[in-house]
């Protein structure tokens, strides 16, 4: 049975977005049985010229230097993991190793207004975990010892967003995720859900991470010629680093692929005092341009971001834009949607209340735009080109997605779980390049020439 | 009409090879019409302990260091490209750029006994290339002029071993090879071959590619790095390589797919002598094992390898198990075969004589395999299982291969006859684990434990 998150902002969303999906998501909000509610007051000071990305051109999409500590909101820099498998055990450590050099600077905003605090969900932690795929990978008398820090706050919200999206998916579908627990030798470890070759689904994965240890000296190193500054006790950094990351691809082509992927990073230092922060995005691969989905998908982040800081929706999609750019064919991997990192302002409070607004959006940015195709019949002819696409899905996931490189290059990473984002099927045709005026080819002006949706 | 390459020692590989094979192998030689003639005498002495490997095990498969003058065999280093791609525009100059940190030290034999030079074939230049696949990259008149420099036989070369193997091929299929040429704008160019969606092969790719200029300053400096001394004219140093590569993917599971590929550089230096080497190798990925065919491509090889240094097919052999090695999985990409780099010496001539030897093993290495399996049956089961080691097989050439990520990485390279390597289709299955006992099984046994197939 389907547990679906829906709070203020996506109503919101809904009441925006185009007619066609509203009417959807007014269904959807009816029948919504959120364990979570959240309120939020408007955003009343906004900063003027906040600017999250880099100044050059030949490296992208990634800050780097310095972390938030905590509850401290300031300009700093900061590198991170990001990309589908960026949680994944492995690749979780093997972003701190992120070659420095490859990475630009970035300002982050300062200052931004404050934003009343979502409530944690009513009722016991033990209570909410009944609702979950499995029980957390932490320790549930843990995870209640603990109930108000970041990491477990943060493990319940990744946890919470796994259960809501694959119940939505499964409703669907009709078909079962298939879920791993597996464990992680270093510390932590994940929780897999799959569902593969399903009614609606070729391949759908939500996967939660939740890792920790130490930093390698390999790690803190990097992190240090980064510019962070990692004071460690008796020369060890504890860190922990948790996250949820899914790719669903849908067989029929008139339902796009969704990729979304929030996380925390958290390095103790000698003083006991913490440096964290956050990243994630969600974003959209269509097989062929609709405009009012891309639309009813934007705005249903537009919508998120807006709430926390005006500057959040634009900045973050053009950063999604470079991010998930397949440099070698001139193509962005999709339409986009949000992608950030190294969220650590205006305050861990705040900066986790954002990323509980996106979170929450997975499920309304999608599933409307799944129900709304459900039934489109569609030819052999479309069928190759969405496979051809897929074929792009992996070049991008397997050359450039840092969470993706770093996960394979790190022994005792959980493959599976990295490379579940990897479609059932992918097609590579010598020199394809659609017929001008073709659908194909309106769909690949879009990925050459990234366009404003809302 | 099929120009089929046969020298001795693919006649002795015939001889040797098993019955199954030997057969269909006579069969084609009867009707060999090559333009090629060669006689061998045999080894007279060879080094006892030569060495052509990295004797760490974190980093492998290339060495670094300076590479060889004309003329001159001796103990060295070098580095340089490898892979399906490695021999196309971008890749090529690419290669220099190879971080050193990431290559191993090799030491090469310093000596090998005289082997009779293979004559170069009768007739002149210009009617030669009447039987490639396309007039050469570089003039026929620019050939002729300067007919006995390595640059023009190695040219001749790789544009006879391109024409003999899709010549081979189109007899086997029935199809056409479709053939684009194209010009770098920095200096060369190339000549694709593709046949797609053939009767017999899904995709077949050869490529040529003949590239020249001037190292950029970043090549140059990391090429110093690697420990080259490199003696530019007015800081120039001009460069120039060329190779023939080629991946072939049938559509019967029972077919193997096979790789070559064979490469020569120059480098010259400001008083006119030229840095030069020879890099290739050819290796075999069936979807199931089929002892008979991996003896019948391995032996071939050796008896190839065999006529130049005794050590040169056990040392290649490894150095290929090595190289075509699926870190993240914990497999090699196939069954190997040869792979070497850096090759020069003991002179010029003999490392040319070799990599003669080896391209021209090229059509009696593969073509018996496919006239065997060309009407075995096969299931549903089956053309799945070939499927999903597609998949490993992207995974390899997008995560892996150097010559793939160089040229990607190239601003200007041509990325379909980079990517050409890849499969028509592929497949990814979460947790894909074969039964104990099946045939799927013994194929990943023998992937994860690399045999000795002579």
């Amino acid at each position: 049975m389907a547990t679906i998150v829906f709070c203020s902002v996506n109503k919101t969303a809904r009441t925006t977005a185009r007619r066609c999906l509203s009417s959807y998501s007014k269904g959807l909000a009816s029948s919504g049985e959120s364990p979570l509610s959240c309120t939020h007051s408007p955003l009343t000071k906004l900063l003027p010229s906040t600017r999250w990305f880099s100044r050059g051109s030949s490296v992208r999409f990634m800050s780097h230097g310095t972390a938030g500590r905590a509850g401290a909101g300031r300009t700093r820099r900061g590198a991170l993991l990001s990309g589908a498998a960026a949680v994944t055990a492995a690749a979780a450590v093997a972003g701190f190793l992120a070659n420095a050099n490859h990475f630009q600077q970035a300002e982050m905003a300062t200052k931004v207004s404050p934003i009343s605090e979502e409530k944690e969900p009513e009722g016991e932690i033990l209570e909410r975990c009944r609702g979950f795929m499995s029980p957390p990978v932490t320790d549930i008398g843990e995870l209640q010892e603990r109930k108000g820090e970041m990491r477990t706050r943060m493990e319940m919200l990744i946890m919470q967003t796994q259960a809501d999206f694959c119940k939505a998916l499964e409703v669907v579908d009709g078909g079962t995720f298939k879920v791993d627990r597996w464990q992680r030798n270093e510390g932590g470890g994940g929780i897999s859900c799959v569902m593969q070759d399903g009614k609606v689904f070729e391949k759908a994965g939500v996967n939660v991470s939740v890792v920790f240890g130490y930093l390698t000296e390999e790690a803190a190193k990097q992190m240090r010629s980064r510019g962070k500054v990692l004071k460690g006790k008796d020369g060890k950094l504890p860190f922990c680093a948790m996250g949820v990351s899914s790719v669903i691809h849908p067989k029929n082509p008139h339902i796009p692929t969704v990729h979304f992927n929030y996380r925390y990073f958290e390095i103790e230092e000698e003083d006991g005092s913490k440096q964290w922060w956050f990243g994630g995005g969600t974003d959209l691969t269509p097989v062929y341009i609709n405009k009012d989905d891309a639309f009813h998908f934007h705005n249903t982040l537009k919508e998120a971001c807006d709430k926390h800081h005006s500057q959040y929706y634009p900045d973050f999609k053009k950063w999604c834009d470079r991010y998930f750019y397949i440099q070698h064919r001139g193509e962005t991997r999709g339409i986009g949607g949000i992608f950030f990192d190294d969220l650590d302002s205006p305050s861990q409070e705040e900066a986790f209340s954002f990323v509980k607004s996106c979170a929450r959006t997975v499920v309304p940015c999608y599933l409307p735009i799944v129900h709304k195709h459900l039934n489109d019949s569609f030819t052999e002819e479309e069928k190759d080109w969405q496979q051809v696409r897929r074929g792009r899905y992996v070049e991008f996931n397997l050359v450039y997605d840092r969470g993706v490189k770093f996960g394979l290059a790190t022994p005792g990473s959980r493959i599976e779980s990295i490379l579940m984002s990897l479609p059932l099927s992918a097609r590579w045709e010598y020199m394809h390049e659609p017929a001008k005026g073709t659908l194909e080819a309106e769909m690949l002006e879009a990925l050459r020439n990234p366009k404003e949706w809302v």
